[in-house]
């Protein structure tokens, strides 16, 4: 299946798109076409021997040829006439906003493009960790405890330390601090306000063991990665968790026994079905005195987390195949037909 | 200021959508632009003399002049160039899929367009009856006692009679049913899970008073709208429901003591504060034993509620001149040097 990578979007995890593109290059088992999303929202088409750092922070790429998105698909305008983009299946890689907060969802649901990536409603409740709270209780999957500050509120809020405070609308650890002390949270709040106009506060524990599973759906069943244990310092900061899936570290299978690994799955199970069809997800979990809890769900994880995968292009092709796209709604007209019919008034 | 009104959508509400548009334009003291969304999510520019059903039942609206949508408009095609549409506001008149569900939300946010309506976020809180009863749970407002029919779940579910069944995705009635027995139990499933598949289950309680708020935000300041007591019968079909809106029925202000006054703005100030601004929207409460319950959240209601609003065109006004839009993100690709600095990897 030809696949199509759309990577960059108006997001503070733009660049780590752009690394995330450069590995799945590497790992596809086909040629895909590029599709970058540049800072002001306007797409371009690649060329595969272009897709390297130095375009994109050169701007070279304004270079490269500009798209259109409109009705069934991206478009290469040409001096007369306008050329579709032949790819079967669009791969969302845009991290952070405009990829997993629901714009390119929206998108490619209204334009009607095939695509793999997570679907409106699972976006917004996987980009907001509040949402993302509320959401595990309704299915029935634990959290840690935790409570919520908002800009310009007056909060009576007693923090416990240690704890940790993380804007509620950004992944890859931006804004993110650990606080020992009323000063550090003091300090922590200002930064993550920088980011976002509400935080969410964890108490932060030291030795919470951590664990990352990633999946997606085939038909009715589940396909799920290895687990992994990532390697951590206190907590991992932008680069280093970006530099795990573009090779430079080890990967490590977690040393779990199987009743946990069975809840794991079983965790990953209720948060992915059904909302999160049609997307390769990875979801961080934490384990403490024998309990699964949710940390975060990364709707488009890092190069699609191939690297936990035994056989990501099989994967990934199946998962493409089983992309369902929203049904259209037949207009017949017959309300206004039967208005006009009785009163005449429209 | 020159607003342009979004309406029509592929949405089961599509015609309804058209009735609300015809009716703003009556009621709004300035000419305005119209933008129809036709049933393939194709943009029109409608003269305002053609704006009455025959346009769109008869299909005449495809002579009309399309529209394209891109960065910072919506844009006339001509035939050597594009001129941008002079509108300062869009209104999302949309109502149900495409409209309150985020899609247009998210694209307005994409292609940087000025406009009146729910947010990404807030269109999904409010577009799925199961989320919003979350959501007004985290925001400390009371809803009825629920529960959720998810299709091909072999639920162990007995239901309470009378009891109403909602689709968790379509506003204006459809698809809902009340049932007062087995029998009409499971035909309303039937019904309701032609249109969704997870259905909402309520009691239904035959007696309670229903009323109706709506509000904005300008400024720090909430405007709210008069409380209606909507006229009803066991509850409104389809038809009923939206010539409310359109001029045919008496509007009745609702004979409520300051003490429940006070409650029901209360509990809107809580649902509408930080998540709708930016939007107009009108809360269906019931009020049980002195106590207020939300019902639904209506973010983009029927010709956006103007009846209940003393000052209509004022208050859009207002509202229009305290949209905001999200701020852009500035990539300045520190990062990406940063790695080629150190590895020359990428």
């Amino acid at each position: 299946m030809k696949f199509a990578i759309l990577f960059g979007g108006n997001s503070y995890e733009h660049e780590i798109s752009i690394v995330s593109a450069v590995v799945l290059k590497k790992v596809l088992s086909e040629e895909a076409l590029f599709i970058f999303c540049d800072e002001e929202r306007e797409f371009y088409l690649i060329e595969a021997s272009n897709l390297n750092a130095k375009t994109f922070s050169s701007k070279a790429y304004k270079k490269e040829k500009k798209l259109i998105l409109k009705q069934g698909g991206f478009y290469i305008k040409n001096f007369l006439k306008e050329n579709k983009l032949e790819a079967k299946c669009v791969i969302n890689l845009i991290h952070g906003r405009d990829g997993e907060d629901g714009k390119i969802a929206a998108l490619f649901e209204f334009f009607g493009i095939n695509f793999i990536g997570p679907r409106l409603e699972a976006s917004v409740l996987s980009f907001n960790k509040e949402l993302t709270k509320l959401y595990a209780k309704s299915v029935g999957v634990k959290t840690l405890k935790y409570s919520i500050l908002r800009k310009g509120a007056n909060s009576q809020f007693t923090p416990t330390f240690p704890c940790i405070l993380k804007p509620v609308r950004l992944g890859s650890s931006i804004g993110i601090s650990v606080a020992k002390n009323e000063e550090e949270f003091n300090y922590g709040k200002d930064v993550g306000f920088e980011f976002d106009d509400t935080l969410l506060v964890e108490e932060f524990k030291k030795d919470i063991k951590e664990y990352n599973l990633a999946g997606c759906m085939v038909g009715d069943e589940l396909i799920f990665s290895i687990i992994e244990e990532p390697k951590k310092k206190e907590f991992l900061d932008f680069e280093q968790k970006y530099l795990s899936f573009s090779g430079h570290n080890e990967l490590i299978e977690a040393d779990l026994n199987d009743e946990l690994k069975i809840k794991l799955k079983e965790a990953f199970s209720k948060i992915y079905n059904p909302l999160f069809k049609g997307a390769l997800i990875r979801c961080d979990f934490f384990i403490f005195e024998n309990e699964v809890y949710l940390n975060e769900i990364n709707p488009n994880p890092g190069s699609l987390a191939n690297y936990l995968f035994k056989d990501f292009n099989t994967t990934l092709n199946q998962l493409a195949k089983s992309v369902k796209n929203e049904a259209k709604i037949k207009i017949n007209y017959s309300f206004l037909h039967s208005i006009n019919g009785q009163k005449g008034k429209l």
